[in-house]
């Protein structure tokens, strides 16, 4: 047997899956966990991501006659008390302010003082402050539809937390609108499901699954919540985001009402969706390998980056000038409408090191160029979409001629084989007994990646789903839009049903 | 005499000039109070201009070397303990984190429950916690420069509000750098304040003052706090922005320590710099009218609004087509490299209800566009830097060839205004009486505008300040960078003074 190549990452990703993923995020400089338990740092490589995908979306919403505000940080706890359902989902979480200031406790150190009247809660989600405004906004019909996103910090008090995935402070957009009427606040619901998975998979890379949940896994509150899932590399689940048609139901609680065209009340029909810092966590999990992260070209930070390689001046200077030629002509390039990001790596270290940095971070061309490149005019590049070593020198007009093509190519090549991960593991199952096999792990080494997507049929009774629950910590991840005509028996109980639903483990 | 136009805004500025600003929010929808105290509901109008500002000052940060970041929302309460003067700045009002969830009161409402065994602060400014986080970046001398920004919302416990100009929650930018030398450091506290004036001067159109702020008005646990001033139409000052030099303060704080190139250990030097929501109440208060917001075009969330006007299906049809047809030519057109930002207002309202709206919205360029337009081949322009009454017609063609040098004109009138306004009123005042008496309403009419900046002698003792401050509420705003040749007598004491100095009152 061949030799194995000692991989960037240690453990692998077969070795030790989640302490894999904390080295990916440690190695490619990304986020760290800060003194306050549960908060993280997003660092700037972690952050021009999140930047990226911030504008991207940004931009959909508001070609889609959206607008950004802004709404307080603070819920008053009166909110909470007003909409029990909703409450009954965060209140168990949540941060809540009950003082004003500090002052001195008289031996050195500072203790809370000023008791607020009403306590405050950090918002977990912005539901009920923005009904508040909704309802002293909308008077008639005229007002509608509201279309209303907000880009913003929230905190749920998790318990167990990681960076990314699960953080007690996370960063999120969340839209919330009102329409005159049910349908059009469904087919809102829906668009913006579209536009997410549209962005999942056009930017991210990430193919997903679009669906509807279950009553017991809908959003506090809402009458239905629609998901698109994601598969990660363990073949766990990822909820990637949600959308969500709230019916009457924050309406009523925060009475938003309007005078409809024939001068008559009614409660306004509403929906919230929203994504969050986790899509980081998903575009690690989904692509990134045993030397790190991998950038789909869209949401990298850079597209490429240079290392100059030279052992005396005279060779610097002969390496840079090549170097400012071929930027120059990158500069009128367009990827995807916005600039060819690229950086020049002159830092004091070693070439060697340096091209090790950038693949750990996932960026998705690298260029060596030094005397013996200058020399035949071209040069030595590496893609992040193939291995380390695998290099090769490109005629440096070439090179610029094509570059679109490389960062179309490497983002077509991410996004396939993660539809090909994503494929090779969602399997029909049709036996109770092949459904416990499937999601049970059959020796040590399966403890972390096993199972898949199931597509099994599920009668529809929650008890079946709890007990499933119960037994082998899968859950129903949606039910798939897209359906197929085929009737069968519910894979737990055996009763009649029309529907396969995706079960997983999930994170 | 002529008989007074009834104008937009009631109060006018010289009636009532706190409740005129008041009503110039609202009329242009900008933002208003929540049940939140002291945080307010910023709406798509407000926000707008925000990501305006964030995102021009955002680019002129990253082009200069600056990479954005985002820290945890909340401080461990032992960080405010860590740094004495920092801490006695801010302790007096923040809102303080005791519990992690609810649970029910018993009789239908909610209590806080699970008390944290350290109380969070929720951040007024991130000083600590980002120096926390530098001290493990920064190993060694190649660390540095460490030049990190990070925009969020902070939280201070302010007791009276004022929209966008004082608010409990408000956004912002804040700038954290670390250098190896105290020249560096001190050469970024000043290269980022001309970043801001610059700023201010070109997209906001409003001229500043650059200055040092005297040892009692800077930042706590500053070294020295350097700010901009500007003047509001009543006169009074407006710290628009600060950029600190923070010495060796926060670093031994926080332990922020490096290796210089001769390997020993040394404290690194740091500075800090932000600007807030603040800035839309000085753009607020630099140029509106008394028919409302006044916007510069950089700024606007719309460079023109074109109103359509037709009484018919058939007039609408031909209305609507060539309206198309010149927003075709806008498309191509670019102001300050970015697209032209329109707006055809096709609301079901009437025309003239319509173009008041954006009057006291203070979009830049309104069109009316009717048949008789279309017959004349021209558009009927209305600018906000002139009278609402005083509109045109210009040749179709001709507007559209022009349109960004009256884009360019309108920003520039707006300044001039401004800028002969700060010069009327920045007055040179040598003798302590006048000074009383340029600091003292003389009658009912003048009591909430008066005054202005007066460029006195001081000498230096802040005894003198302090007398002045409690006396007439006046305050030394800087020790103006731009320093003449004038020695004199301190305008309090009559002591040698080599320095004049900016009093003003200010919000």
């Amino acid at each position: 047997m061949s030799k194995k190549r000692r991989t960037a990452i240690n453990p692998k990703r077969n070795e030790n899956y989640p302490e894999w993923y904390q080295e990916v995020v440690k190695a490619a400089d990304m986020a760290e966990t800060s003194e306050v338990r549960g908060c993280m740092v997003i660092k700037p490589w972690g952050y021009s991501i999140w930047e990226n995908i911030r504008n991207t979306l940004d931009e959909r919403f508001k070609e889609t006659g959206h607008q950004n505000a802004y709404f307080p940080l603070f819920i008053p706890k009166k909110f909470f008390e007003e909409e029990a359902e909703h409450v009954e989902g965060f209140a168990k979480e949540c941060a809540v302010v009950t003082h004003s200031r500090l002052e001195d406790d008289g031996s050195g150190g500072l203790k809370p003082a000023g008791k607020l009247t009403e306590e405050l809660i950090v918002r977990p989600t912005s539901e009920t402050i923005i009904g508040a405004s909704f309802s002293k906004w909308i008077d008639s019909y005229r007002d509608l539809p509201l279309l209303i996103n907000q880009w913003a910090n929230v905190v749920r008090w998790e318990m167990r937390t990681r960076l990314f995935l699960r953080t007690s402070e996370f960063l999120w957009q969340e839209g919330h609108t009102a329409h005159a009427t049910k349908e059009e606040a469904l087919e809102e619901t829906l668009k913006m499901l579209d536009i997410y998975t549209d962005f999942a998979k056009d930017q991210l890379a990430i193919p997903v699954i679009k669906g509807k949940k279950t009553e017991s896994e809908k959003f506090p509150g809402a009458v239905s919540t629609y998901t698109f899932e994601a598969m990660m590399q363990d073949k766990k689940a990822l909820q990637a985001g949600t959308s969500h048609f709230l019916g009457l139901n924050f309406a009523k609680a925060a009475n938003i009402k309007f005078q409809n065209d024939q001068g008559f009340e009614e409660y306004a029909w509403t929906t919230s969706w929203g994504v969050t810092t986790r899509l980081i966590g998903a575009l690690i999990m989904a692509h990134s390998d045993d030397d790190g992260l991998v950038l789909p070209p869209k949401i990298s930070p850079l597209h490429l980056v240079i290392v100059p390689i030279y052992r005396n001046t005279e060779e610097q200077k002969s390496v840079m000038k090549f170097i400012d030629e071929l930027t120059v002509k990158f500069s009128k390039l367009r990827y995807d409408e916005n600039k060819i990001r690229y950086k020049i790596d002159t830092r004091e270290m070693r070439g060697g090191e340096k091209l090790w940095d950038w693949i750990k971070k996932g960026v998705p061309i690298r260029l060596e160029i030094g005397p013996r490149d200058i020399k035949n005019n071209s040069v030595f590049m590496g893609r992040r979409d193939k291995a380390p070593k695998d290099k090769s020198a490109v005629d440096v007009n070439d090179f610029s001629d094509n570059l679109i093509s490389y960062l179309d190519d490497i983002q077509e090549n991410i996004y396939q084989k993660a539809l090909k991960f994503l494929n090779e593991n969602t399997v029909d199952i049709d036996s109770k007994e092949k459904f416990f096999e499937f999601f049970t792990p059959q020796n040590q080494k399966e403890l972390e990646i096993h199972g898949g997507f199931a597509r099994s049929h599920w009668c529809g009774d929650p008890l079946c789903e709890e007990n499933i629950k119960n037994k082998l910590k899968v859950t129903i991840r949606c039910i798939p839009l897209e359906k197929r005509q085929d009737k069968g028996k519910c894979v737990y109980c055996n009763k009649e049903s029309d529907q396969r639903v995706i079960f997983a483990k999930s994170y």
